[in-house]
């Protein structure tokens, strides 16, 4: 179904190809930490390694333990879900390989999917992808990008199949609030419709208490929801490529098949690390979650007023500013890369009518961050 | 697409959860190697542990050393193949995700895939799930299971898009023959159609010169071939999920950014681990592959001749044989499985006419080959 895919970018992709063989460039790009992982833990995988047995398939939803540990690890978050992990935990190739297998579990051809733009643009791909029709609810900065429920409810037709949320949000960095969530729940509740909804940053929210999920209400919804869920992000591996997905029996059944037909199983080894990350999990937190506030600090600190609109990203690691200049935000975006060396992505990726945006994120270490909004800055002031 | 998928089986998914939970049982079911990675492999795997830095993502399409090395490897066994790795070789989790990037990289909703049946399942799964019509031609065991030239002209049709061949194939163990492969390549070039062309068991032919792959004549077909290559049997290394494809440059543009939306990039660790094997590989090939050809003799030694009729496999790890009760494929080998406690995977899952057929693997230990198939003759003389 790719031919109807053109018009949508991999935005985040295209400018991390561009970046390559330009020496000196510092990345504000892609959403990727910078952190290694700790020697206890690499003392630890050795020890997994040397053991043998990795090599082989895994169980096809993943093995028993990692789905055990990734219900409680859920069960914890949010405490009035049950979770029976046998019959609804797929252990999958990332969140990325989750949303793709929700999608084509419950998509025919011609269906329709509901997404807020700004998109996470591989969300788009996706739908197109499992033939389905990406339909666009815009979100509003003005309204610190909450939803319009009047505009979401106009949108939904007897061939609305779902509405995908990324909450928190890439590229914004907003939360939908209690009564974003209460509304897409509704809307999804009366229309009949399913729920995907990513969660890979979940973990790193600054601000609690403006954070909602429809975890939080399993009894409203649990029936129509998919959620899918990152190691990638919450403990620094996204090369090992494991995720998961949280689904009603159901959608399990059916998302399982379509995992085996995808590819087969998440890497064993991968699994045995996320095992080990979520046992290690406190430890872990420590540090890490400390240093991506630090970080969101210096580039508010850094961002020059003048050239830039943005409001403070409440989760994820993303700012998403607005900038005066009359050039589109590709053009601007290759012009920073050639000539301030510093790899953005453009906003028109996330939706065309953010053609005057930027996303930046601050994923990186704080000497790139420092160094590459210096040199955005300069850039912006020539 | 899932809706329409249902009619056809994932005969050995299906079969090992069966399986799960009864004790005693012996595999011939899914095609694993047993082979545990060696010391001195287990040893230089702890080394690229220690210096870290896998846990990110590698480069979106694979890491350069890696696209480099299956491209020297390719141009290895293919002589007249020149390949530009950067243009043309993209990693993927396994070659399942590379074959079904290539069906997303080409079909429109409702285009036309051949397939040879008896079919790899988790082919037509991927063609349906890619919003494309399966269309079977059918192979004669009595003709060494060879194409009839004239039944595969008789489907093609102006929506007829490809034709997936598995060559080994999986479940017969049967090759194509030069004839075969040549007749292949002149419908594809008349009628204008790719040919999608998995070699999972390429190294594992037990009679070199019956082999035969359209990458020994790349000049007659090169614009319109995707061959898809896995890690997975070769190198014993199932549960790592590397595989990867070989594509004319269009196709390898689409097909990395399908690969960005399904898995993003294969995981970064078992890139390397898979270059390491590259890097070792004759040392490597000199005990494993003598095993299959042992394994073999073993299994069709103790086949019992008044129970099965079956042609001896020239390549892969499989038997396909048929059996002379009057009873369905998937009964039978649920009784196999409670009442003789060995899992074998039902002939009518890689084609429904073929349902007097069992799959038997011998890709497992010598011990549970000999006890398996003494377990199957005994019950079959009941």
């Amino acid at each position: 179904m790719f031919s109807n895919t053109k018009k949508y970018d991999a935005p985040i992709k295209e400018m991390m190809l561009l970046a390559r063989n330009i020496p000196g460039v510092i990345s504000l790009g892609q959403g990727m930490p910078n952190t290694e992982l700790p020697i206890y833990i690499l003392e630890e995988i050795q020890e997994i390694v040397k053991k043998g047995g990795f090599n082989k398939y895994s169980d096809l939803v993943g093995t028993s333990e990692l789905r055990q540990a990734v219900a409680e690890h859920l069960m914890d978050k949010y405490k009035k879900c049950s979770i029976d992990f046998e019959k609804q935990i797929l252990i999958t190739c990332g969140a990325m390989e989750a949303t793709m297998s929700a999608l084509l579990s419950i998509l025919n051809f011609g269906d329709e999917v509901i997404l807020f733009s700004p998109y996470y643009p591989p969300h788009v791909q996706q739908v197109l992808l499992a033939g389905g029709k990406p339909i666009f609810v815009n979100l509003d900065e003005s309204k610190n990008w909450r939803i319009d429920c009047a505009l979401l409810d106009g949108v939904v037709s007897n061939k609305t199949k779902a509405i995908i949320i990324c909450n928190p949000s890439n590229p914004t960095g907003s939360l939908f609030g209690k009564e974003d969530i209460e509304n897409i729940i509704k809307i999804a509740k009366e229309r009949d419709l399913f729920i995907i909804n990513d969660e890979t940053y979940n973990f790193l929210v600054y601000d609690e208490e403006k954070f909602c999920s429809p975890l939080h209400f399993p009894e409203k919804i649990q029936d129509h929801l998919i959620s899918c869920f990152s190691f990638s992000k919450e403990f620094a591996m996204t090369g090992m490529r494991v995720g998961y997905m949280l689904a009603p029996e159901k959608i399990f059944e059916k998302a399982a098949r379509i995992h085996d037909a995808l590819t087969i199983c998440a890497p064993t080894l991968s699994q045995k690390i996320a095992l080990l990350m979520l046992q290690n999990k406190d430890k872990w937190n420590e540090g890490y979650l400390d240093k991506f506030k630090k970080k969101r600090e210096l580039m508010l600190s850094k961002l020059d007023k003048q050239s830039f609109l943005y409001s403070m990203p409440h989760g994820a690691y993303y700012f998403f500013v607005k900038y005066g200049k009359n050039i589109s935000s590709k053009k601007i975006a290759v012009k920073l890369l050639n000539e301030a060396k510093v790899i953005t992505i453009p906003g028109e990726g996330f939706g065309e009518q953010w053609d005057r945006y930027l996303r930046l994120s601050f994923a990186g270490e704080e000497r790139e961050i420092s160094q590459g909004i210096d040199r955005i800055n300069e850039w912006m002031l020539k």
